[in-house]
């Protein structure tokens, strides 16, 4: 069922992505409503989208404790360790202003401070992972985020998801509106009479969530936007064939366009995989649509040595890479593009996903070129601080002065030369 | 001719962005013909928008030697003094790699590693700024990037600023293109025969540039996209209203869309500070812009104290804030929306554009709220690392288990289950 090929025939087509206009012209015309009539509009949207009439967005107090007693204690218990590693991990991110003074009296720094409103989006139905909450919640708590604003849709009934809620109690984010879609990020955006606008709104959605991060960017901030999430196998013929299959499909059962990729120099191991795959699919929940992901996106690829199945993955610059070879610290240095590298037959990727500490919002789509996992830096700024002395400026001025006019600005000379000027220089 | 209000008839308004379908349409167009003939239209469009007619788009060896005989020595030297300020600033900003190890036998990690290949566009004509080039390239150099690629547009005889070759030369940077426009920044994110593709490109340019930037984000990064400079000087009775006025005026000699604003709670250096501008106006060589940027965007706001006139800068969020008031230090802290902060009478604004070491590459519009300025951070990328234990993964397995059967995700189940059955767990 999964494809094996050689290397030389191998290339992962990724899908250029629709234009979808149709969806952005609904998303441009909801997104300006929310502009216009805010609460009232976002009434009609949640009336319209979510099937449920709201008179009060914010979720109450008592929504929370009687979430707790929707869920199992065994999920609180290991919700609690998965934050508790989180943070940790975390914490080993945040960052210190510096500063730096000169003989000459000149003081040059750099403040680092946190964003002060952040807007998470939680998705909601079939899709509601409380996991979603604590990766783009505790990065943006360690950074020192003073307000935090959750938007999560509602379901007819008006209840919004259990787990999502008791997730959010323990992170002590209780500022939580029962709005979803793309009427959710316009007033995170653009705030109404009830919801207060951000700074930053991260978090995943469907496409209409996506196209209105994407038109709002620039009234505020945004992480990036997911593509589909991927994984890709670096393996050889140490590695067990039941493990590889079980990996691959991990990622496969996130949906059909989500790319599943083994690449090893053993081919006993890409047949011993591609079996393991077809026979542990018979036995999962999302069988149909893990079916179609591996068919579609799935790949086996046979390579020369371990030398050319570094380099594919490199190229292919996957979100999720696992190396699971017999010696394993020869190659993860030559590893530069992957979101996240798990070493290893234990550091299955769900480890990460769930547990843990690492951030499971990773680059996707070969961003891992250029991108990095949510982090705490998303949630911090930082400004330039100049006090420069005196004697700098009758020092260096005519310095500053020559450059000024070398490119034609006058203007920026004569505020040099207005204080030497001044000071008899 | 600046309009002196008061605080409560204030607001900043700043235009919608225009939507610029023509432009938008024409630089798709040739991003497509980029990428489907390279080089030759490359070569078409060089000469169409250029007017010349390249063999070869790289700048020649020779071509550095020459420029620097067109170039003043008091220039070179500047300009020297201003790279060792500004690599000696931004080497502050250098991030560390780091790993955790715990009893269990886990090690998570962080790598912080640099980009590959990075682009920098560099404006040609009447705004090619040698100090551009500084402030783009100096932060990807200290952060590691192994290559930089320059492009900036060709005059009609095919020939380049020679300050903007000068100061590439400077920094090491030889790989230079004579190409300019979207077709540079087509070239660059998809690549032609004679230039590979870059993982990011930054620096300034024209509407085509921006929205060639804008089109090409996500096949590569981008630093933000700059809009009109602007500047806030917060000033009392202290501060000498000629300062004011010539600072005021450095950033209105940007262009007519550029606010220059003064926020103070002394009507006397209100009136004063209007009146030096006025004068101070007429000398200034790019007087017909900038008069008509005051006019435009200009502002002097009077306040009923300080703390008004530090709150209305924040709602501003400004890329330059001046502080010329009496004890600074009582103010500093509260300002938390700036892309860079000039304390005192010598810090006018000139001085960060060019010299003191800071990064003239600030955000703009208000996202000073959110953004920061370029920095080292921009040139790096993080990849996380994980190495699971055998220990922690029996330990903790069945926690994962949970959550990942709470979010309906069975395959993320397996993946854990199927090791710890055969570990007879």
């Amino acid at each position: 069922m999964i494809r094996i090929v050689e290397a030389k025939d191998f290339s992962l087509k990724r899908e250029e992505a629709e234009p979808y206009e149709k969806e952005r012209e609904i998303v441009l015309d909801i997104i300006q409503h929310i502009r216009q009539h805010g609460d009232e509009a976002l009434r009609a949207f949640t009336r319209q989208f979510d099937g449920v009439d709201l008179q009060n967005f914010r979720v109450p107090e008592d929504a929370f404790a009687n979430a707790y007693n929707r869920v199992s204690p065994e999920f609180v218990a290991a919700l609690r360790d998965a934050i508790a590693n989180i943070r940790r991990y975390h914490e080993a991110q945040r960052r210190q202003s510096y500063m730096m003074i000169d003989e000459e009296g000149t003081t040059l720094g750099q403040l680092v401070r946190p964003l002060h409103r952040v807007g998470v989006y939680v998705p909601g139905g079939t899709a509601a992972y409380p996991s979603t909450v604590l990766m783009n919640v505790i990065p943006a708590l360690v950074a020192g985020v003073p307000e935090i604003a959750a938007v999560t849709p509602p379901d007819k009934e008006g209840n919004v998801n259990p787990g999502v809620l008791v997730a959010l109690k323990e992170l002590g984010v209780t500022e939580v509106y029962r709005v979803g879609g793309a009427q959710a990020i316009a007033a995170l955006a653009y705030g109404t009479e009830t919801i207060r606008p951000v700074d930053k709104i991260v978090g995943p959605g469907n496409i209409y969530v996506a196209l209105a991060k994407q038109a709002v960017f620039g009234k505020v901030s945004i992480e990036s936007i997911a593509g589909p999430s991927d994984i890709l196998v670096v393996a050889d013929h140490t590695a067990d064939p039941e493990y590889v299959a079980a990996d691959l499909l991990s990622q496969a059962e996130h949906g059909e366009t989500s790319p599943a990729i083994l690449v090893t120099p053993s081919r006993e191991l890409a047949e011993q995989a591609a079996r393991a795959l077809e026979r542990q699919l018979t036995l999962l929940p999302r069988r149909e649509m893990t079916e179609k992901a591996i068919r579609n996106m799935g790949a086996v690829v046979v390579t020369s040595d371990l030398e050319e199945a570094v380099e594919i993955a490199n190229r292919v610059a996957p979100e999720h890479l696992e190396l699971l070879v017999e010696n394993p610290d020869d190659w993860i240095g030559r590893i530069v593009n992957a979101g996240a590298i798990f070493v290893g037959s234990y550091s299955t990727e769900p480890v990460g996903d769930y547990y843990c500490g690492t951030n499971h919002v990773l680059p996707t789509e070969g961003t891992a070129r250029f991108s990095s996992p949510l982090n705490v830096d998303d949630f911090l700024k930082k400004t330039s601080f100049i006090r420069y002395s005196k004697q700098a400026l009758l020092t260096h001025g005519h310095k500053i002065i020559t450059l000024a006019e070398a490119e034609g600005l006058g203007a920026h000379a004569n505020a040099i030369r207005i204080r030497l000027d001044k000071e008899g220089k």
